[in-house]
């Protein structure tokens, strides 16, 4: 595998190396030769799960990208005005989004760009990507920010170094809302104090804020983060952060294909974010619920199952086939359970009997140690 | 117009109105009369402008809910049902989600239940909508959550009193990630200080971090505030409630469908939350940007348009005809100029020339009070 550099890198660090870029494509032109970089390739071929690491991450595969290639010709001129303009952001110290960075191109080099490449959606991902891998550098590092999700409470004290202040955030004074975790938690973030058990993960905001009305993480000790829906980068980071500092990570969600594809994201990392999963997966995390076989310890959830959809089924069938949950017997088991009966379970079930009910069930299970691997 | 309870509303009183709700069927049963209850008809057809107050409202139509309507007796059993839990969850001092609710009821009423009438799209809002307009109550009110939305930053201290604990919140201390506006900015939160010349409300939560990490907000003494798109119920709540401590508020959104969007429903409220325009609506509200004229003040943003989409042009069409816009000269003049014109303009176009550019350009609008009403 590619050896990737781990957390956060100064701006001095990041923008030699985005000044080597430019300078090794000078000394190509000055030698008559077609200016070029290589990148890892990251397509699926080139994405491999390592046992040893627990994670996803990418192969020896590159490729080259090169200024004469008609195909390429385009997106390597963006790719370089890309650099350069985050070497301007670095130099600022100041943050913008890929759409800021769009605009800033759009005045600098006129009419003459695709928008399309540019849009907050996901086809503008690959050009700053390249850049990421190609660097070895975060786009956090960069100066652009990513979208912004997920949220925390618990014994956790950060300061936050931006925008030239510096401010204390405790995350156990936050009331009702909780703090936000930010697109970058490694650049002027730092962990002042940690006084928690553990990382408890809940998949949903409403989840969430049921636990923290009931003082959840006060009594238990815990990190209560959750992330949304599916984790953000920084949110990952986060938790992966969390988990560095030896504490356990365990993860709730819904028994289902979106409530799977949360927890394995976090644990092992993601296919197109495979390059990060040094930085922002946590292979020991684990997973406490919901299950099929929660039903046996607590009957009333047999009546609170609901009709699978086609795409858990689906997804059910994928997982049994990839490495890394193949090889745990309790998750073939519960995803036969789910193929077999064709209902699932949300973790919101666990309100039926009482609003707290939820707090008992969590506290129940990691006492008992009723983890899925 | 029909007039409704402005605020929040004490539990207590709260509980008195589900209890007289029961009550009244409960005689209507012992008279051997048919369960029902009035609600007023929440139809576009019974949704009404009103100029002096500037905002939408329910006319005076109503319906009845009848327990003997074949098309109607599952909703009734179900929106009484609701209004049950909704009872419990008061007593308890607790909260939930419209999901937690459904899986209260699935609990007790077994599988005789409507499920994807409580699913979390907004299918499942018309049974608590109900509840809301028939008893002149807020869905807040009745210790339901909705979706959070928004980040808050700048001179505003509040008093967060929820779970058992109280919580000063101070929004000048929040760093990178400001505020998070949570469901109910009602009960248990008290505005403790406010030391603000106005409100600014930035539509993307990209430009509200651009504008937080310039440190806006100090240098200009205002509350700033991203919805995130279109506003949730509580930062519209919010909006509307510093703007009753006589702050002037200021909206900054794309020029474009969306944005326009974004900025009438803060004014004015939306249709289908017509009957809490009341309580949510911020008639005050006015709208420094961008727009097109603005390209005669800032050329460089002639060359910053981009197309606008069908859905842009469409929307403009519709606007010239509502009468709370087409009163306006200015706004018919402007969209006039996005029809001819087919093309558009995004805030973040204004990060064009350089990042911070975006605070120059409002700071010279407010102080031309080049507004559009």
């Amino acid at each position: 595998m590619v050896k990737r550099a781990k957390g956060r890198q100064e701006s001095g660090v990041v923008i030699k190396k985005l000044e080597e870029l430019g300078q090794g494509m000078i000394r190509e032109i000055d030698a008559r030769k077609t200016p070029s970089f290589q990148t890892p390739l990251r397509s699926k071929g080139n994405v491999h799960y390592d046992e040893k690491l627990g994670c996803l991450h990418l192969g020896e595969k590159n490729e080259t990208r090169s200024f004469v290639n008609v195909g390429q010709a385009r997106k390597f001129m963006q790719t370089v005005a890309i650099a350069n303009k985050c070497k301007k952001f670095l130099k600022e110290d100041a943050h913008t989004s890929i759409r800021g960075l769009f605009y800033q191109l759009k005045f600098s080099l006129g009419e003459n760009l695709d928008e399309e490449l540019f849009s907050e959606q996901s086809e503008s991902n690959p050009l700053i990507e390249d850049l990421e891998v190609s660097l070895d550098v975060k786009r956090e590092d960069l100066n652009l920010n990513t979208d912004r999700k997920g949220v925390v409470a618990g014994p956790l004290i950060l300061r936050d170094k931006f925008g030239g202040e510096e401010t204390r955030i405790d995350c156990r004074k936050q009331g009702r809302s909780g703090w936000m975790v930010p697109s970058d938690v490694d650049n002027g973030m730092e962990i002042e104090d940690l006084d928690a058990d553990y990382v408890l993960v809940v998949e949903k905001d409403a989840m969430w804020q049921r636990l923290n009305e009931d003082k959840f993480w006060k009594k238990e000790n815990c990190i209560l983060i959750t992330p949304k829906g599916q984790a953000s980068r920084g949110c990952r980071r986060l938790i992966s952060k969390l988990a560095a500092k030896k504490l356990p990570v365990i993860v709730f969600t819904d028994c289902d294909a979106w409530g799977w594809y949360i927890y394995w994201t976090i644990k092992t990392g993601s296919m197109n974010l495979a390059y990060l999963a040094n930085d922002i997966a946590t292979p020991s995390a684990k997973f406490v619920g919901v299950t099929m076989r929660d039903i046996k310890d607590y009957e009333f959830l047999g009546q609170m199952t609901i009709k699978a959809k086609e795409v858990d089924l689906k997804r059910a069938e994928e997982m049994m086939n990839y490495e890394w949950i193949a090889r745990h017997p309790e998750w073939v088991e519960e995803l036969k359970v789910v193929l077999k009966t064709k209902k699932k379970l949300e973790q919101d079930a666990l309100q039926g009997p009482s609003l707290s009910f939820v707090g008992k069930y969590l506290k129940e299970k990691m006492e008992a140690k009723k983890f899925l691997p």
